[in-house]
């Protein structure tokens, strides 16, 4: 827990849903929402690893739930979102479900190929679509998608990683094109770089990489999202991407 | 049958593989190849459909195969490009199955979503890896994917589509970049029009647009392929798009 | 003059430059940042007509200066961004020309052509140029490009307006992979849309297309830059893009 | 003169005109063409150089003539299109000409960025405007530009070259766009490796890359543009890439 957490807002009668609350993206964007007032639904495989985070928005004076969540069934998605909803009216949906994965197209199995789909892709419709379900009659909300290089490039080895990625973004063009007229803000966030994690720090260090080198923060993609929902209508951004400023592209 | 099909050059022992066989795009192709000496595996939900062109190619003199054959079954595919391997070298494999639907996103079930995918990605991706999985040890051989406009660009209506077509570029790029140095030619051909089939000329004249306007004819993507099929090993394309002298884009 | 330009904050030791200072986003740029607490250089053509904007911001207790200054000509630029540097070091560096004409190409004269590259690419270089040569030793600041559509796509009739936004974006590419590990934060926002001006409010009564619809205000680009350059190194965005919820794309 | 040069087939009552008709890609369309029929025109700026291919060219059974051209000067490019077509109806136009330079962005003059330009950008613009202009009322022919991976992507030091490449890009497909429904082909064909070259062996020779690397063969450049002018007007390519099979992109 950050000793920096900053202190909740005033209080506002409206719920933020994160599909994919993990440790660190999912978690940071969480915290920023809950620290400007929103109730914040966090959604997780495994729900009870959020439980600290919970805390420490609490002890903050914010508002969250943890659920666990496996985003690849279409009614625990409905009701995920339902139960978000029928606390306090959705204003923001966020769908951060990631599953990288590197293998060579030969031992690329069907088996993988399916599952980094349903997780990285399907999830991420069913989020959306169940997203603008309460969103629309209100005319009004946020639909972000996290993005990464894969989903612009299939590179050697990322046939399952980039096709998921390639697919969501497909999803929230789709989304942007047909909700944006309606008053939704459907927006694709690509983090092109690596993001400061422990297991990012791990693969560093064994491949011999700097440690000091500048990694992309959590909290930024959070003020990043926060920052896309503070547009106003007249200039909303669909896509854009972030980078650590010495990170090659 | 047409009265022009071409009269079959020597035989050569070489196999090509078609999967997603139809009347259209699928059918020139199989044409096509046949008429330059190959064995033309041609595989279709509904195998049977396939008889009349296998017969119109055996008349000119060429050889085909009809298989009844579901690309979303791996064994299938295994089975269906093993027996061509069998029968001569395989030399091209050609994924050619689309499934084009539109449905707004709140009515695209995650039925269809599912089943979108599994026909015109994961088939795609079986496909691949097993025509690689052959052609790799003889380092040499074509794989191409045929690819749509809505593989690049995710239209209203279009998350299912789009995403399936997003998703299967992707593996194509994934796999060109991994093959391309062990000597596979992995291509993604953009079809940026509608072809001439039955089916558009219907939706043409419901739409009152006029019969006249010049559609894209199967037997020029199997042109296409044929020109990528040709191209010297110093000078691959990945990636390239057909579309009418007047198609607007 | 607007009623409700903002009260400046507290000032800056900290000019920015604005290059293409016109009327509707330039102006809007400026305004901001004076906002801000900078000393803002702008600089127009017709530096006259920047007299009502500049006393605009000084009625609000901010400061700006206005020069006349052809941006094509290279001492031109040099010494209007010494001079800013001079008054107070230069944070950030705004490229705001554009150049929209439309000709079919046949009637698209080599003067036209050659016009349009100079005040849209060759002024935007020079401009960028001389930015990262005051702002790189210290390490720091922001260089900003305005885009449009037309640095993405060529369409009918733009063959002179296209290259020239095409070409500005490859310098703006090229200067954020070279200056962003040196400190530089290099961004290309794309403006997807018709901003709210006289003209283009002109351009759509002609067309008969609805007054109402919405058009981007000039402000929300001023903000969509103000965002880039509170973003963290860490997080840089190099390329985003902006348009009003019902803008069909 | 290479020994493998083809016999020419039997002539054609049409021109093709190669501006940039240099040692390697240039001429080796030049040949391909001259081998297939036409009468080529050829211009460079040191017409003399030509004289060997034209030599060639003619020994087997060819048609070509050498020009000196400055193509930067509109009415060099008027009278030499306006020479080829008095000879023959041009079918073909073909621009070649690059300006390849890598120089840090302040080290980049304003002189080189503009000269740059005028080669690789305004140059293209004068031909492409001028091949339509002598093909558009027969409403056929084929207008190409060779294009470059710096077409698409700015990199370090490339900020005159990409710029320029980028901005012949636009025109391209500001062109394809105007001239497609007027029945003339316009295409973009991206070389996305290095040529061999006595220049590109001597920088991989000084880089320490292996000599046997496969590069790229201007002969197949010639083939790729041959493929697309035999394209049937239903199956048009305005934009297509070509890379050896062992080239990292």
């Amino acid at each position: 827990m950050s000793d920096d957490t900053p202190i909740a807002k005033a209080p506002r009668n409206a719920s933020v849903v994160v599909v994919g609350a993990g440790d660190y993206i999912g978690g940071a964007i969480a915290r920023k929402f809950a620290s400007e007032g929103y109730i914040v639904f966090m959604g997780r495989r495994d729900g009870d690893k959020l439980l600290p985070l919970k805390a420490e928005i609490e002890a903050a004076g914010g508002r969250a739930e943890a659920r666990t969540l496996d985003a690849r069934e279409e009614e625990q998605v409905i009701a995920f979102i339902n139960e978000a909803e029928a606390a306090a009216p959705v204003e923001v949906v966020v769908f951060n479900i990631g599953a990288n994965v590197n293998f060579p197209l030969l031992e690329t199995t069907a088996r993988v190929f399916r599952k980094v789909w349903e997780l990285a892709c399907f999830a991420g419709f069913l989020t959306g679509r169940e997203g603008a379900r309460v969103m629309l009659p209100r005319g009004r909300g946020s639909l972000f998608f996290t993005g990464a290089t894969a989903g612009l490039r299939g590179g050697t080895g990322y046939a399952a990683f980039a096709s998921a990625k390639f697919g969501i973004r497909a999803v929230a063009q789709a989304a942007a094109r047909e909700l944006g007229p309606q008053g939704i803000h459907v927006a694709h966030l690509i983090i092109d770089a690596g993001v400061d994690t422990a297991w990012v720090r791990e693969r560093m260090r064994a491949a011999g990489a700097p440690q000091d080198r500048e990694l992309l923060q959590p909290a930024s993609v959070a003020n990043a999202y926060w920052a896309l929902h503070q547009q106003t209508s007249d200039a909303w951004t669909f896509e854009t991407e972030i980078r650590p400023s010495g990170e090659p592209w």
